[in-house]
């Protein structure tokens, strides 16, 4: 009887993985990963030359979304489907085998992962192993810290309605913004009416070669960011804190 | 001239230390960390066994908290001192070698080193390592995700005042409560009122051999957890949530 290991694989950079997540995909024979059609995928990419010779690869692809719209129901049915689909799936593998699931940042925390992982309860023995989530690699790349003392940090979807994104940013020290991508010009315009704009970063790609870091007012409004954070760093509520 | 790498040692299990931090901490020959007096100090233990042989220490021991309360003006004259003494010292070492400052999860979320990082700004080059935040290894431990799909994920100090603890209780999908220690029965107590103790978790020494992992209403209103983050999970404003 094998396991399912849902191994997350921090921000991006390989050597952000833990000591656990690298000897897990190092020694991984069965990997399985979620992404885009046409794509390699990020989770796929932050492994690049670190799988074993001979590993069997199952590639999860998303059910194709370019002719339904996103927050449909008619998607929501399909994506379901795709779940339950791969649910079965990977829990047929694991009768005879161990499978790493790669997972960006850390699983528990919005991962996509989760939706197999409620559907597999009781089935299959699951491992998780704990990553640096993606925002905490953004913020280290801007290089501040992003709250102390006694402040309030809020984790944001960029697809919330816009009064309540308005209200969640003026109402927090620290702000992080996920879900940013088709979000952003809303996420923009929350913002600068929550009086926060100008204190906001995006980071894109945070700890990747590639990674960009900028303040979101200096962004041109075409600009369309890949896998990026929206951050407003948290000023320290009170000075010298007792620890 | 040296540098200073402030190294986030992730929650616990040194096995969860980024491949990055292993590497720092294993070639370290001067290591500095925060402990308080009469104590191994939660960084150093982290480390136990990783360590080179002849390794110079540098225990930053806080100053005396017995006999003056935590809130008064003069601990934080006292911890102001504190702070600026040891950024000279660090400063002058580094003029020399390579200092590598050990620190519990992520340096930069809610990070003591802060208080020298802002001080040592200009003065001295600084790398920090990101590590996995403690909260995360709590929310692993206790094996569910925290957020999911549109949820809303709040941080909150149990030194908060109770009025504002209540409202962000209520306010939030997923709660966090960190700096928990002499503030558990008011955090029990925001909660209650809240209508979320039935849902809230402590997570002790998260990670850690010797880790709890308890319902809060369960607890013992005597009993006083050390290094403990208190969770109430979200459940995912929607369902099948397009990723």
């Amino acid at each position: 009887m094998g396991r399912i290991i849902c191994c997350g694989l921090g921000p991006g950079d390989p050597d952000l993985m833990s000591v656990r997540a690298d000897r897990v995909v190092r020694a991984a024979k069965h990997v399985a990963y979620f992404r885009k059609r046409g794509q390699l995928g990020q989770a796929r990419r932050i492994v690049e030359g670190m799988l074993a010779a001979g590993v069997s690869e199952y590639p999860m692809e998303y059910p194709v979304t370019t002719e339904i719209a996103f927050d449909s129901p008619e998607y929501a049915r399909l994506l379901a489907g795709f779940y339950d689909e791969w649910t079965e799936r990977l829990a047929r593998l694991a009768r005879a085998v161990d499978i790493v699931v790669l997972c960006e940042g850390d699983p528990y925390f919005y991962g996509s992962f989760m939706h197999l992982h409620a559907r597999l309860q009781g089935r299959v023995e699951i491992e998780v192993v704990a990553g640096i989530p993606g925002m905490v690699g953004c913020w280290n790349s801007v290089g501040r810290p992003i709250a102390l003392a006694d402040d309030v940090t809020t984790v944001l979807m960029g697809t919330l309605p816009e009064a309540e994104l308005v209200q969640r940013m003026q109402n927090s020290d620290a702000l992080v913004v996920m879900k940013t991508g088709r979000n952003l010009t809303k996420i923009r315009r929350t913002l600068a009416a929550a009086g926060r704009l100008g204190d906001a970063w995006l980071v894109e790609r945070g700890t990747m070669p590639d990674q960009r870091v900028a303040r979101l007012a200096d962004l041109a409004e075409a600009d369309a960011p890949y896998f990026a954070i929206v951050l407003v760093h948290g000023q320290g509520r009170r000075k010298e804190a007792v620890p």
